[in-house]
């Protein structure tokens, strides 16, 4: 695996089918799962790794959003990463960045709503990915389903040839949803009542509760002791809230425990619709345990 | 020469270094002098044309904007087109478009004050082109000098692998800026005044004269029977009014005559800056006149 720092250099190492897996590094079992379904999809399998400044609404998270680049290689290498591609600053934004690329119909609610122009740099940087990289598919977690969504618009949108896919929610086996910032975790019992509510919902949801607002109280109270932002019923693709669970949907929530924000969400796809629940890691594979940070 | 309807089938067919000559059809010299530049730098010469409706503040300017594929694919064929992408709504907008794609530090003044949404029109669905066809270099016109910086600034901030190049404005015999509007004008007599006011003020920049505010009015000073919109001294890449002409610049004005608004320049490039006052056309090549609509 060759780690490559300019756009220019990963297009003159790739060939034939290519996977992109988009990421800000710290790498974690659930970018492993969307590596190796990539491998099998593509030719030349390029993982990005950048943490974005223009998604990024509050300085601190930002600043203290954990890096290790060498763990980092290790893992890409190890789960069959062809190239890594490492931009600095200069790389992406050599310029001030002057040009936004907006999906204000489906990022202004939810996180839109909590992180300001949050949405405006994740569709920017990640329509500068497509463009940079040309990839033939791109894969994304639906840990950060409203994300998925935008994107998958937005690339469709802008006429990009590539395939948006998205990759089931990896969780530890306690059933707390990967995430690099876990590592700030104090109250691990309160986090894993996102889950815990969540998991409710999509049993009741299994039970014939169809009713958008019953099945977001199903999940309010589950809740432990956490600073709730939104639970919502969304529409998979519009993300708008849903009155009823009829199409494919994600119940999707973000909350705060002590300092730490956390996201996670039930989706429901296919005909009739299942929900996914994620997957839950098996003892040997705690990869998230074994950093260094 | 082949005409094709998507993006797809386009993409199947290019090969080599891809040139890409973005049109809205009507083609006129100043497209074929883009077009004749285009065919020396490129393997595959992609012609695109389509007239986008996003780009448009008024639906009558839409809806009257002249159309003539077969005059078109007869001009691209003959100045050494390979593929005319020639896509219909369908392709181009298959869902309402939800994302924008915006320049607004370059974008709002000028044409954006007087042409509300038109530069977040011509910026996402230039996007698009460079998206979907993947073009190594796109060539756009000087006489849009404003698009020319909006497109080169979006295409830089967004990573397109892509060189844009700006070619002169091709000119009438008696100087009138080619376009495909000038068939509605009436009175040709007030519609020069635009080139006569531009050339003296080159004169005057030619003799010494660098001051933005009195370039501006050598163009002013030399007008006829027009509605004036603006003129304007401009940085070249950033758009900004210039107090002095001391780097690369383009003097920009718009006026309507009856009801036909007209748009020109003269730009001022290289070092030391050099007036670009376009081409004029001989009399052999007055393809403007020969059109049938």
């Amino acid at each position: 695996m060759k780690t490559i720092g300019t756009f220019a250099e990963t297009r003159a190492l790739v060939s034939g089918r290519i996977g992109l897996v988009p990421t800000m590094g710290f790498l974690h079992e659930g970018h492993v799962s969307l590596i190796e379904h990539a491998r099998s999809m593509c030719d030349t399998l390029v993982a990005s790794l950048y943490v974005n400044p223009t998604q990024f609404d509050e300085s601190t998270d930002f600043d203290r959003y954990p890096r290790d680049l060498d763990r980092d290689s290790a893992i890409a290498a190890a789960a069959g990463v062809d190239i890594l591609f490492a931009p600095d600053d200069e790389e992406m934004y050599p310029t001030p960045l002057l040009t936004q690329v907006h999906v204000p119909a489906l990022a202004d609610r939810m996180e839109g709503v909590h992180r300001s122009g949050h949405f405006a740099g994740v569709a920017t940087v990640v329509a500068k990915l497509l463009a940079g990289i040309k990839p033939d598919v791109a894969l994304f977690g639906r840990k950060d389903a409203q994300q998925l969504a935008v994107v998958t618009t937005m690339a469709a949108d802008l006429s990009f040839p590539v395939d948006i896919v998205g990759g089931s929610i990896v969780r530890e086996r306690d059933g707390l949803a990967l995430s690099s910032r876990n590592i700030f975790i104090e109250d691990r019992t309160a986090a894993l009542t996102l889950h815990v509510g969540l998991m409710a919902a999509a049993d009741a949801f299994e039970q014939g509760v169809i009713d958008g607002a019953e099945l977001e109280s199903v999940v309010v109270d589950s809740l432990g002791d956490v600073e709730l932002e939104y639970v919502e019923l969304a529409d998979a693709r519009t993300t708008e809230r849903l009155v009823t669970l009829d199409r494919p949907a994600f119940i999707a929530i973000a909350a705060r425990i002590g300092g730490v924000r956390l996201i996670d969400n039930v989706y429901f796809t296919g005909t009739p619709l299942v929900a996914d629940r994620g997957n839950r890691l098996g003892a040997e594979s705690m990869l998230y345990d074994e950093g260094d940070s």
